[in-house]
């Protein structure tokens, strides 16, 4: 670990911090055990059907950058390159069910069994094994490679700096590169570990980010968007930073910033706030003085990965279509678990029964010559010049924010396609005082949204 | 008068029109017999007094573009540029004091005298006798070659092409370049006549034009702005329709392709409509379901070219925080007579205790210090991430426009400086219901207001 800028009370928070980051011995012998048993029972699994296969424990279990705790162990079944897709795909499973007999079948870019060994959760996930990441078939076949370079160009310490760095960004709620978090995977960490040479060293980086940053162990081989583009060392056609976040970046750094001002172990630390009392909840509406709407409905019965971009979707959608019908959403989040919910705080929820539509200037003739016909005779007031364009004054279509989520006007927004079908089976819209009604299911997440750390971002 | 493109019933409309437009014999003779007076008596008095002066009769009664009904007669005192402007004015208001003695002194760029002889008001105004525009040193020595360059360039049928042009203009309520009109005064539509050959073509073209529209008569020696230029003939330096708020050419231009897809009567005719009744007013406010507010003071003794460009100021600041407080406001007005009024109407009038405060991107890393450390313990929810900035929602400062309207804050505006003084004397803020008490005085505004036509603009 190189030394810190920070002083000596950096130093000592990060040891002391480490104490528990680090798998101990016991954990270390247990991990191990499990692993060699997959290997075992993977490799006779291969043997018997005469397959030229190998076995590898990849990941962070492979390059000691796990997180005491952490229960996910990820072992690659490598298959020969000649397998037909067909053939690749029912061996992999073949070979998944005998090594992990109670396994199930779980369905990424392909299918693979996941298990559980001993309290682990175990991936046995099948790969073609290959020579040059050049000639990688579908992503996992990435990930040997991944794991190689890492391997190879890790320094001294690696471990531990790959450890505070993952453990920082998971007390911020952006460690993971799954679409609920949106924030920085392992495998990113330990690039950026490897690129600046430590903790220390991204920590101070990444507090002086300017965005776009990008960070090219490659040169990329297209244009990456985004606060941070990362080029993938074995795949210079691919930003490992892709899914993060704009927002999750300037979390991290907002951390960072504070890692330097005043380390401690807070920001190690994964804190989950005691769910809202109903007096508090209905104090913040009291205070805050808002309109307060949710949308409730069964949440649908898909994986998290697909159930959080169509909430976002949806949420997106939401307050959209109410901002262009005039009302104002001052902050609008989402929560899932066994219900979805989107939640939306208006300062702005009713609106008079006349809206003001602008149309052509006067001096465009054909435009303003049809606006003018149009309005003739309706229901309006005017047409008058105004800004040297028509102005009418014409009766609004939805007066109140909290109808128009009730209306099925809200079903043709473009939402998700599993949350459109689960709001088609019916949903409801709890108001101001009724959103108590959310508070067993997520308290947590409403004291989170009504005292939101500087982390808070909606999911 | 050339012939019109819109057939025989727009010849039939205008020959009507004309019969009352034009003066008649009658109006003729005692417009003659009252310029006759005022030059005897201005020429005897400028030989009393040993001056080498001259008089001359000027404006549209001079160039027989004058309005049947119109009253007002400019009369020019020709002074010898060897004077001072002490020596000039003195004896400017000397001479002009003696034809009429009953006359009062105006000001404008320099002082004149104002009278009434006959039933005429005299207007009697010294300026030094040029031999070219170039040596012009005030804006009055500009008309005796403006009046020259008119009757030099006037075809057949110029006064009855004019005419038309004014009563047009007039109806659309965009005659007059005084600055409650903004609008087209008298040599600018005499101008546009000219340039275009007459009122047909001045109609084709207007009903066309796509601003920003540039009438060069001279190479114009800078850069003028607007909707329309027109570069003064006599004065390349000046722009004639300098005065013309884009609203009023948007407005003329409307009437123009009225009059060209419907010739008649009205378009030539100007409408006063009934007061509006309190029952009519009562079901407007329903039927909009909007907030009106109505600050009301008493008008500022100043004349009308002071007052409205002041009232216009005041609104404006008033429209301006009321929509950076949040409130949006549907359509704003203003009038005066002994009371002046600034009518807000209000789509969102109330707004809640919370407001969203956006910070500086947090990459930025002084600003986004600096705005952490200052909400870090007030009274505010945040600071965190939303679109890579730092947001918080802070206490709103105004959570009613009404109270905004009625707080000493109102003054604070940049008002125009006899409208601040009156509006310190005190004022009142009449809300939704209470407006009814601005009947009696402004009826026919209110009308206006609630039906506007298409050339309805607030002055």
């Amino acid at each position: 670990m190189t030394s810190s800028s920070t002083g000596g009370e950096a130093e000592r928070v990060k040891r002391d911090a480490l104490l528990d980051l680090t798998p101990d011995e016991d954990e270390r012998r247990r991990l191990e055990r499990t692993w060699r048993e997959v290997e075992a029972r993977t490799t006779e699994a291969l043997e018997r059907r005469g397959v030229d296969g190998d076995v590898a424990l990849v990941g962070s279990a492979a390059r000691d950058t796990w997180m005491s705790g952490d229960r996910d162990v990820d072992v690659f079944i490598l298959l020969p390159p000649g397998l037909d897709r067909d053939e690749f795909e029912r061996l992999g499973l073949d070979v998944g069910h005998e090594v992990l007999p109670e396994g199930e079948t779980e369905y990424a870019e392909h299918p693979y069994v996941k298990g559980t060994i001993d309290g682990f959760d175990v991936d046995l996930v099948p790969c073609y094994a290959l020579d040059s990441p050049r000639e990688i078939r579908s992503a996992v076949d990435r990930t040997p490679f991944h794991q190689d370079y890492v391997v190879e160009n890790a320094p001294e310490g690696f471990g531990e700096d790959v450890r505070l760095l993952k453990a920082l960004a998971r007390s911020a709620g952006v460690y993971g590169s799954d679409l609920r978090t949106r924030g920085f995977g392992g495998y990113l960490l330990e690039l950026l570990v490897l690129h600046y040479g430590g903790f220390d060293e991204v920590v101070e980086a990444a507090a002086d980010w300017t965005p776009p940053v990008e960070i090219e162990f490659e040169t990329p081989e297209k244009e990456f968007e985004g606060s941070l583009v990362v080029v993938d060392p074995v795949d210079p056609g691919r930003d490992v930073a892709s899914v993060v976040s704009d927002d999750a970046v300037a979390v991290l750094q907002d951390r960072c910033r504070e890692w330097l001002s005043q380390p401690r172990p807070a920001l190690f630390e994964v804190e989950r706030p005691k769910p809202l009392e109903p007096s508090e909840l209905h104090a913040a509406l009291e205070r805050r003085g808002t309109t307060t709407a949710a949308v409730v409905f069964d949440a649908p019965d898909v994986v998290e990965d697909q159930l959080y971009p169509q909430l976002r979707k949806t949420r997106a959608a939401v307050v959209e279509e109410l901002e262009r019908r005039g009302f104002d959403v001052l902050r609008a989040t989402s929560f899932a678990d066994e219900h979805a919910v989107v939640y939306v705080e208006l300062s702005v929820a009713t609106l008079p029964e006349v809206e003001r539509h602008v149309g052509p200037p006067v001096h465009v003739r054909g435009h303003a010559d049809e606006f003018k016909e149009k309005y003739a005779d309706g229901d309006v007031t005017g047409p008058f010049v105004s800004g040297g364009r028509y102005v009418v004054e014409r009766p609004r279509d939805v007066c109140s924010a909290v109808d128009f989520l009730r209306s099925r006007d809200l079903l043709r927004l473009s939402l998700g396609r599993d949350v459109e079908r689960a709001m088609e089976r019916g949903y409801d819209v709890y108001v101001d005082g009724e959103v108590e009604g959310l508070l067993d299911e997520f308290g947590v997440e409403l004291r989170r949204y009504y005292e939101p750390p500087p982390t808070w971002r909606p999911l």
